[in-house]
């Protein structure tokens, strides 16, 4: 029996996710993103209309028309987090395969807004939540099973396949993270365990590779302190206050809600991504709001909230999107007077994210930091820590797994290559077995 | 008698720049620029139609509203050359004083373009073309010479003011180049009299102090040697050809239009700006275009003239603006299907301009050669040599003037130290002699 | 009565810091530092044996001579803390002023050692120890309070002197560090009460305002939180295990033995620095080792220790010099094979320290850690957080104190420029209110 | 028939050349380098006398070990040019095989004076100079053309074999440059020839394709006006005059002679590496030395020769080595005063050559110019242009080809896949017809 991994997409780009692993005559798929930064170059893109193969050709979405030769039947659809770059396309591809999708609790919620907001495709394909920790059968020889992890969105997993060539590792995105509060560690027991039991391939994320310094990612207990020590002062001032962050990052919501709580100021989440995220991670229990803290996702429900804000600026904390000066994001409309609420002197403004680094962010970042100060804003930059394994964290992973074969995947070619390189410090070697994908390649390893 | 140096504009950016000299009681301006890069940062600015006070708060133009608190009379507004940020705020600040402007031939053309395309004020001060190698008594106690420079457009001078406590000599902005077509090189014997004579102080650009390293800037002859190699070739493929650069760089135009002219190609430089700045350089007798080579400004002729090159793509070379991604320039807007010239695989799009550092610039060139690539073009980039003085030539700059002070100008407090460390490599001392100035500003030296 | 600030060293450097204050007749010196950078550029720099004269002439140490055309009495050399960069030539230029040395208690004991061995001068200048919060009286005009800071090195104080024209506050080094274990927070109150009583000048380290982000610098607890991740596994390990760190930074020193002493592992900290920072430390009740850690200066007692790390590697965790890579230090040459210790396959080498920016330090370190990877360790690298204020520290800190005037210090010139943007972001003006200092150079306040 | 290319050294490294190439039961090796960098790292290298296995266990020479179990005969060892890291370890390595040497007149000479330094190895193998242009029979199935090319070196080819699987070309190391004065433009005819015929391989260099900017590489023509510029004045003046370049580089010697003819200073070309290279270069009629020419390699001949120019300064050009800051060579030991002639204050230094890029290079550079600034003189720094080809020219060498694989050398893998990516612009796909070996890989097709 042989094992082929097909690579469809994010193996030429940060986006757009997407692996197929055929095991005999069965095929397991991973994942179906959305690539972003795309639609910056195309600027008449409305995806929710759009036709797939159409956003396929504008590199929006993971080409996927090579799955028809592919000889084999499709037994799942799995899915390792709700990140819109491995969950985005899911509307726009997920109905041509008849067979069911498999997330987490919180992946699956996620999904399931994604195809209730979708207006060109009908998706009926059953949708399958299964808690990090358990397993699924797919198939007579595959056993899918979803291994903790830890990531800047809640119940991210290692989904691992059982076949009987080996066990195939999907490890897309990741950090070593031992220190959230809404997510337990990474089982790094079972890691070890898999590892003894034999790995034939890992499928593995690359992000930081790139950086070619030898350190671990910090912690999000890293962020706490930061955090704690940046707001301080700026909650208990009478200027205005907003931090700035990703809406899926609830890991970093549930920091910035108890730093705050304690404060004479109200909370407020605001923008329809921020009622998404945070939306279903209370009803599931994983975001834990205290009483002071509002979510507001429509228009008209942010504007009032915003008027509130405006008139009494040191009752409130605004939490808001934008962090990447997206212009039409809440931040930058707020920067730019298109909102009730209107940035002041004094004003204390926290970006708890990065810039992303693509030109378009720097070009729209570098504006809307101009109009902050222009008002008069204050700004504390980049109250962040990565949620991505560092090139240590990767170096433990392939010592606890010792998969016998790698394939780089989600990045650039040059990230990609970077893995290659820290892998052969562990011993492989690139042609060998570490291979490095293109999009529409394929990789076929012949298990005992 | 004391003299004066009051920075107005172009002590904290690169744009914009202004400064007055006081000497006794009679006052000369230099230059009256616009900051080009502000404008990215407020959508709605409509130049043609705002008031100065709105353009100076906005920082778009230099802030003379110091000038009112000046007790001298103006004697007269100089302008180095024809660049925007040089005399691009002419129509909105000259008419607030009552003295005539001053500029080479070419400049002055391109200032009544700009005075006749002004929607908000009247502007009726005298205009007085002087020569390069000429003089002009501006006052009793001053006299105007214009010394031969060499920049990036054609009759770029040295504005000189001699004067009872010696030379004052504007350097803004310049480049050495024993080269070129269109322009004499430099007026180095005068230099070095004026040097022997006794300069006083120099206003000296810094563009390219920032570099650090101890060069020479390229000779437009590299320029033209690196153009005649890149070509070659296109010129005699079936494809489309396109060449983007400065407007206002004739020296570069004359180039490209002499290696064209021997080509089975027209050539058609197209768009407003290029009507503008070669069609005066035509009148002049400073740009020579062969017969098989048109301008074309309105945006109907620009049209016309795409149709044609869209249906007999391997007959014309186009020559345009654009070259920093700006959406609204032609080439943009060819890249975007906007017109009726369309890319087509293997066409030959040459950039002979840098990308001009700024996040910008950076978003927009990306944007724009992302379009080109998609649609099959071949790019060649960065076919160009800078318009600005190497820190060598800036070294030899100082040892021919031998000025007592020196005052860094055009640029942001990064360039006006690091010229200012060069300066004191060559035996000055910040803060003794050297003086790092901020807009608004005043520097009072006690001639002998 | 007026005011001077001197520049002496360090205002065109990183390093060799030296400053005086004139108040009326009096004058007081601020640190007498060593700028070691410039030795690599000297192969034959004995400093030991070399006359000042000769060390001035090399960039070595500050040039003083400028002192002898003050015309007053020095009543006091303070120094801020014990970095070499601060207190490193003071054996060769305090003897030339019959005056006290002051300090707190860890400073000058470091001082002592320092002029202990001295092979050139005599030094007999009486030595001041101060606490922290303290003051003393140093002329009928000018009284001295160390105020509570917090730096990379115990007991940073800010010296603050109290005179008529107002408050003078030298704040080089520190960083805001509230979670430190050896030292107190920086006493922030009475920083405040400064600024409200009247702070006519600041002089101020500007290490960080040069990354141009406002962040501020994060602390020592999230070395901690690094160290703690870093290290678990090492120290279980059977590898040797090596971190390399500052002698000097002994609240890092304490963390590292912290996390170490309930492993298996004895605590080596090894070399002639290492034993004379701890040594002092512990004397002076700051260190606090635990039992299984040991302290080994002499040449013989690190080669006996290294000999029992060899043969028995899993039972020491040796802590040593060179991080930077430099040749003669002892971690390069445990590299080389230069002692009894030999680096094998699998040893865990953790850098709890940056790359010092010079090409020099990138030159060592990179051939450090071939040598290190090429005889089969794992390292790791960047453990470490800074010891100076970030952007937004310097902010708060010109809040709290609202000093008149400022002058930026200890850095090259981009770096004082780059605190001088900052503070005029607060509102003040370079020329008018902050100034720019070259060495040599002195400005002069009339306080009232 | 298989052909099959064996990535021996090169590959991850730049540095160290190696390939051979089987075609049937037939072996052709291409050049033996040496990797420079790695001698730095290992302070106790004597390589002439170190044993080849030794030298291989340090990184210094291929490992060719490999090539024991390569079943088939060799059938010639091939030299592209002359440069150390294509022909440096041919004394070590060239006996091993029992088959001739084979270079261009100018190469082959390099070799034999190489293969005369030896002191461990004794080399027999016959040598046989071919001329660019030329072809000779290597075995039944295999000839060898060497296809005229251009670098920074007389007579670099592009050795080609036709084989009966179709045409391999060994692209190491070239740029396009159709205006030197001592080679002739490279045979763009013959190359496109190539391309009709069918080119089975091409072995490529990848210097500048890491650079991602679409540009070609400039013309040696470009290094003349700067270099013009730059001598004119120093050429004339009182003070020392020195140029610094690579001695292998003749035609930009040919250049500096030719600036400096007629002037008043004689040119001293100086150091044993100057002799090697000009020496057979003027044998061979390819320099061309004025008669104000010479050429000083021993020692003491250098001694006498840098005696008469401390005296006479301005009577003599130097031309020596050491622009990489290297301590042991002549500019180096010249800035330390360590030879007769001492850099004082106005001497002119060119730099006619870049930082080659590495963390020794930088702190050598760098020691080296703070020593010859500190004494006073003038630098000028990258006079020069590069030797590699650049995106443009892979891009048009490659359209001239259509070469069915390309396998990308010289290069680390960033720079590999660098070159990959260029490829697959051109419609090449890594993975498929672009292969990515590592050192001791191979890569096999099957012709037909």
């Amino acid at each position: 029996m042989t094992v082929e991994v097909i690579a469809i997409g994010g193996y030429e780009e940060v986006g757009k996710n997407m692996t197929a692993v055929k095991v005999g005559e069965d095929v397991v798929i991973f994942d179906m993103g959305i690539h972003l930064d795309r639609i910056s170059i195309h600027e008449d893109t409305d995806i929710d209309r759009m036709h797939s193969l159409d956003l396929i050709e504008r590199g929006i979405i993971p080409d996927d028309t090579i799955m028809k030769d592919v000889d084999g039947k499709v037994k799942g659809i799995v899915f390792s987090h709700g990140h819109l770059d491995h969950i985005g396309a899911v509307a726009k591809l997920a109905h041509r395969y008849d067979t069911p999708i498999i997330g987490t609790p919180y992946t699956t919620a996620l999904i399931e807004k994604q195809i209730r907001g979708e207006r060109k495709f009908k998706v009926n394909n059953p949708i399958r939540p299964l808690n990090p920790g358990s397993k699924i059968k797919l198939s007579k020889d595959i056993t899918l099973e979803f291994v903790q992890s830890t990531h800047s969105i809640p119940q991210a997993v290692f989904p691992v396949l059982h076949t009987p060539e080996g066990i195939i590792v999907y490890a897309l995105d990741f950090k070593f993270d031992n220190h959230q509060k809404v997510s337990p560690p990474p089982d790094y027991n079972r890691l070890r365990e898999l590892g003894r039991k034999g790995v034939l391939a890992l499928i593995v994320e690359t992000t930081n590779a790139i950086n070619y310094t030898e350190t671990r990612t910090y912690s999000e207990k890293v962020a706490r302190i930061i955090l704690e020590d940046l707001m301080r002062e700026p909650l208990k001032a009478k200027e205005g206050m907003i931090v700035t962050t990703f809406s899926s990052h609830i890991e970093r919501i549930q920091t910035i809600a108890d730093i705050a709580k304690n404060s004479d100021r109200e909370i407020l989440f605001l923008g329809r991504s921020m009622e998404r995220f945070c939306g279903i991670a209370q009803n599931l229990g994983i975001l834990k709001l205290p009483r002071t803290a509002y979510v507001h996702g429509s228009p008209k429900a942010v504007n009032k909230a915003l008027m509130k804000a405006e008139d009494d600026r040191d009752k409130y904390l605004l939490v808001t999107t934008g962090h990447q000066g997206e212009p039409d994001a809440l931040l930058p409309r707020i920067a730019s007077g298109r909102t009730p609420f209107n940035i002041k002197k004094g004003d204390n403004v926290i970006f708890s994210a990065p810039i992303i680094p693509n030109p378009t962010n720097a070009a729209n970042r570098h504006i809307l930091e101009s109009k902050l100060k222009a008002n008069g804003a204050r700004i504390y930059a980049n109250a962040h820590v990565s949620g991505h394994a560092g090139r240590e964290d990767h170096r433990d992973f392939l010592r606890m797994l010792k998969p016998k074969h790698i394939i780089p995947a989600h990045g650039e070619l040059d990230m990609l290559v970077a893995y290659g390189e820290l892998a052969e410090e562990e011993g492989y070697r690139i042609g060998n077995n570490i291979h490095i994908l293109r999009n529409a390649q394929a990789q076929v390893f012949n298990g005992n």
